[in-house]
């Protein structure tokens, strides 16, 4: 892609960060966020493009995320997109440099890479994979703060993983998203939904989907936790997907456990 | 073992840790150690438990590791012994709980258990556990940073396994070992040592040995870095073995990747 280059493209970054440094992904005045963050990033790196070129720099950089996760919410693959100012040249390997010369050590650009002018992170037809982390222990965790959802009561993990695989299918998930989620349709489809115990201490649970509503998968891991503690029968997921009712869910699992695993467009295996 | 105890007994701890909040584990005037800061939480205890009893708390506290970690070095099963004073009630469950309390959240004592007079966690006949994880990518760690070394050049892991399979039997580690190391026999045995590719970007070097010297793992992986890179061949381990020479081995490798996995004393499957 050199300056011949006549019509917009977009570049898609492949993102890696650490919840708890961040107030989630999304842009807000007077917090560190992982868009803001990156945004403002990308206007420096262009003011000096253009201080370079004589060039114009562009005058905003917007950057969309396939998931716009919550505070607290790490992630080890989430992809954004941004529109490439066309006056200047492209260089994946010095996009990405600048920006994590930029931004927090929490945030680190994996990879730039050049994409039609047509793609978008969110807009895009993609498979999105969240994992969420247990961990079953009388004390808190020194190594993995932040990392995980540490319970000290014991948990029935096989009904727990019952109850995980009745998430697979296409559901009305109205019971399991944030009282403010402002989502239009409610039906999802989840093609893997899997729970499993990694070790004695460690408990992994898995989804792949193509959308998610406001605090989903932690209302889902809430309702799970609830099941494994014997309140409820696995079958009372089934339930949930006919009651549409928040309040009759679990409660919303912590941030903490929570990491975006990846991102698969259209054209990348989806 | 309640209050009709006459004979002094040791208590045995299991602790994890992350070493980025410590400035090592031995007790230093004015820096938070795991020592000094385990030390201090037992004196307040044992002051607390003499106004509760009206006896008398003991005069100093002195805990003992099986593993005097440097600072930045992580630990998921250190073992620490010290002894109980016998006017007082022995409840493990009470005394981890305490010390929890007492110590940094980047310290957690995982169980407390009550062991004979002969007990130490330092001298008391042990094998140890000791993993070294090194990142293979360009771009830092934002999820793991304080956990891995990461490094961005190509390694050849095949010459690597092979120069750290070297390290097994019995062997004089003068050449690995700090400059200020005051071991007085340099001989020590390992049975085992391996190094194995866990993922494109993750090596692990394990080690158990029931003795270990100054900086002896982090300069045995800066010396496997180097075979890695291709400056050394793998049968260049032997010769080090011979030339007894700190100079001649490769760099101390940074902390961060270091974890002191488990101790093991006889009689515990040793």
């Amino acid at each position: 892609m050199g300056s011949e280059l006549d019509e917009t493209v977009k570049v898609k970054l492949t993102i890696e960060y650490a919840g708890e440094a961040f107030s989630g992904f999304q842009r807000q005045a007077g917090q560190q966020t992982v868009q803001g963050s990156i945004e403002a990033a990308l206007s420096t790196m262009f003011a000096g493009y253009a201080k370079k070129t004589g060039l114009n720099a562009p005058e905003e950089c917007l950057l969309t995320g396939a998931g716009r996760t919550d505070a607290g919410v790490h992630a080890r693959g989430q992809v954004a997109s941004f529109s490439w100012p066309s006056q200047f040249d492209f260089d994946p390997y010095r996009v990405l440099s600048s920006i994590n010369a930029l931004t927090p050590r929490e945030l680190q650009v994996l990879s730039a890479e050049e994409r039609a002018d047509d793609f978008d992170a969110r807009f895009s037809p993609h498979y999105k994979c969240y994992q969420y982390r247990i961990m079953l222990r009388k004390v808190e965790p020194a190594l993995e703060r932040h990392r995980v959802w540490q319970i000290s009561q014991p948990l029935d993990v096989p009904a727990m993983a019952d109850a995980a695989s009745r998430f697979a299918g296409i559901h009305d998930f109205s019971s399991f998203r944030a009282r403010d989620c402002s989502a239009k349709t409610t039906e999802r489809t989840l093609r893997r939904s899997e729970l499993t115990q990694l070790d004695q201490e460690n408990i992994l649970f898995t989804v792949e989907g193509n959308g998610f509503m406001k605090q989903m998968i932690r209302i889902m891991t809430g309702t799970l936790v609830e099941i494994g503690a014997g309140r409820r029968q696995p079958e009372y997921i089934d339930q949930l997907f006919e009651l549409r009712d928040r309040t009759k869910a679990g409660p919303t699992a912590p941030p903490d456990g929570l990491t975006m695993m990846w991102v698969r467009y259209e054209g990348e295996g989806l």
